[in-house]
């Protein structure tokens, strides 16, 4: 009979977002008449920009007549957008268009780069953050997994540790604590993966909502980062494409690892895997994806990403002045609020759905250090904000 | 040092397509006014038909509104696209809508299922076939692989071996051979597969080229199979979508697998891979695959398909009539000759390109047994096959 991977068995059974359903379903059973003010998924909740919609509809009136025939892509991406990224984004951090390599999803390439590696490859993951890391490295069945704790000790920052691990996840700013890691903090990361020849893993997804001085809007503004780090960015949160699917890896040409006793690039060996793996990202989500791009597209986007960041800044203020003690919302679209009266995060989770109806997201699920705190998140509206910062002072 | 995935080495390095492309531009130095016909590569030549353009048109404009606003979508589709599906091509086959999961590709599919069983598990290929199977196996670095070579003496479709294989990949109709498997020949897989409880993978990319009367259009149609089968499709080659990317996997509910000494249902392990690993397929590629199940939309894409048959058929007949030996091209649109003389695959290669303009692909790139062939693809026009054929009539 056929045997399943065993490492199955090594996810948590506990899946947070089906609980946060069930709950959601007894409420609505209790309360029919509820209205919900939804601060759980980190989702966009803004429609997608004009300059996009156009993108797509060109691209697609395009693949419709003889001479715009569009078939398969490179697995790794179209020139054009690799060259429109490292253009707008990276040639003056000394990065060039042949080690930007698309994909359909940040969390595509967090996970899939792991093919790349080792299975005795030590894996670091900060805790809390994004459950993708961790669950898709069990799954790999590697056994070395280090985990860094971010506290309010640390500033939610995760540190190096003694012992040397040789591929680090780091996701700044952080999701679920919303915060992000200051050039120092990150520059104690490059030092440490440059002595002990580590790779970083940087997820930069919220990098768009970066609105403090001394955060780098990329890892290649550090000395060094050029020969440990690999940058992901997406265009989901950015520009609004969740639902659209296209998000980019930045390898660079220095960085290698070991196969046989030699040193070889490992930006090869993502082409290889692509090559053999992945088919490439729609065209006309290519063409969507630069145009987010573009001057217009960007004033589009950045107006969106505001408003989200406006949303952030408005829900930590309110929950502060109520002598509430949280942390995000200045680099991030996410408060990492800490629970009142030491309330288990889901306990804390039961009130604000049961007395304030808000929905929120206990941060036991994005970690063991996530439990007593909740994640809000602040893809929603000025107004949401306001009506949820009443009802919490009436709690 | 991080170390790379020894696997790496396991893989041929021989990429064949390289060669292709050096050759070519040898070729363009030579005669730089040469036209070239190309029956390489297995990709769309039409463009992508009227409704399916409206559709993703509709799509965006829904996208763009405050109601119309889509962010992510389940991992593994949207209920509208099953449903479609499951009503359009399987419901009548004791399938339903549950046990389909879109996918943004077969390629992605074919390989991504192997994360689910455990690492010994034994790989049957057949061989010639799609490289992507044994690529991605060798990748995983599983030990035992079975190959099944298909030859003229068994028609080309791969026959069960004695021995007891747990995961067996079936291509049919198959690339490259274009020979499809019939409905004897599958019955005898399903009755292996229940005998030594393996589990079937059928790459069905090309059903929609199917016209033999004894092929069965899904392996479903076969007693046995919901117990055994999984089967792979894609909008790729029926519907012009190789650009636009969009898939599905039919995981019938009965298939289980062993973990832990209990037997489980393979399909709650995909939505589990899916969920962890993959952020589903764009909104608006999957209601233009929605669209291309629609009366109007089946029928543009059988006009296209039909076309593709019709390069394929005349091909064929011409290459038969100046007695040349050569199979498929009734049920796929690709034509499997017979080297003349003996001559390897790449000697042929060559004396088709510098005599005749015309760029195969070598049946050596799609496994050992495809030494002494070559492939055409009928992704063309009738234009085309008849120069092509003219030309060969010269050679």
């Amino acid at each position: 009979m056929v045997k399943l991977n065993p490492s199955f068995s090594r996810l948590n059974t506990e899946y947070i977002f089906s609980i946060i359903d069930r709950k959601l379903l007894e409420l609505k059973k209790k309360l029919p008449s509820a209205e919900l003010i939804n601060f759980s998924i980190g989702d966009i909740a803004l429609p997608i920009a004009p300059s996009i919609i156009k993108a797509i509809t060109q691209a697609m009136e395009e693949m419709g007549t003889p001479e715009g025939i569009k078939g398969y892509g490179p697995s790794i991406g179209y020139d054009f957008l690799r060259q429109a990224i490292a253009e707008k984004e990276f040639n003056h951090l000394g990065i060039s268009w042949e080690e930007i390599f698309i994909s359909d999803g940040t969390n595509s390439d967090a996970v899939n780069i792991l093919d790349l590696f080792s299975p005795q490859t030590s894996i670091g993951i900060p805790n809390p953050t994004y459950p993708a890391y961790l669950n898709s490295t069990l799954l790999t069945g590697r056994k070395k997994i280090l985990s860094f704790p971010c506290l309010p000790e640390n500033d939610f920052a995760p540190l190096p540790p003694q012992d040397p691990c040789d591929v680090i996840y780091l996701c700044s700013p952080n999701n679920p604590t919303g915060m992000a890691m200051t050039t120092a903090q990150l520059q104690s990361w490059i030092d440490y993966a440059r002595k002990h020849r580590s790779l970083l893993l940087i997820d930069s997804a919220y990098i768009a909502f970066i609105t403090s001085p001394n955060v780098p809007r990329s890892i290649y503004e550090l000395p060094g980062a050029h020969e440990c780090a690999i940058e992901m960015r997406t265009f989901s949160k950015s520009a609004g494409f969740t639902g659209l699917r296209c998000a980019y890896m930045v390898i660079p040409k220095h960085l290698t690892a070991a196969l046989n006793r030699k040193k070889l690039p490992l930006h090869e060996f993502w082409s290889k895997r692509q090559g053999i793996k992945f088919n490439g990202v729609a065209y006309p989500i290519q063409k969507a994806a630069e145009a987010a791009l573009s001057p217009e597209g960007e004033r589009e986007t950045k107006s969106q990403v505001q408003l989200y960041i406006q949303v952030a800044k408005r829900l930590k203020r309110g929950l502060q002045q109520m002598g509430h003690t949280c942390w995000g919302g200045e680099d991030a679209p996410y408060i990492w609020w800490k629970t009142p009266h030491n309330l288990t995060s889901w306990d804390f989770f039961d009130q604000l759905l049961n007395r304030c109806q808000i929905i929120c997201v206990p941060g036991k699920g994005f970690g063991s250090c996530g439990e007593g705190y909740v994640r809000l998140s602040a893809f929603s509206s000025l107004q949401q904000a306001d009506l949820a910062l009443t009802k919490i002072k009436q709690l």
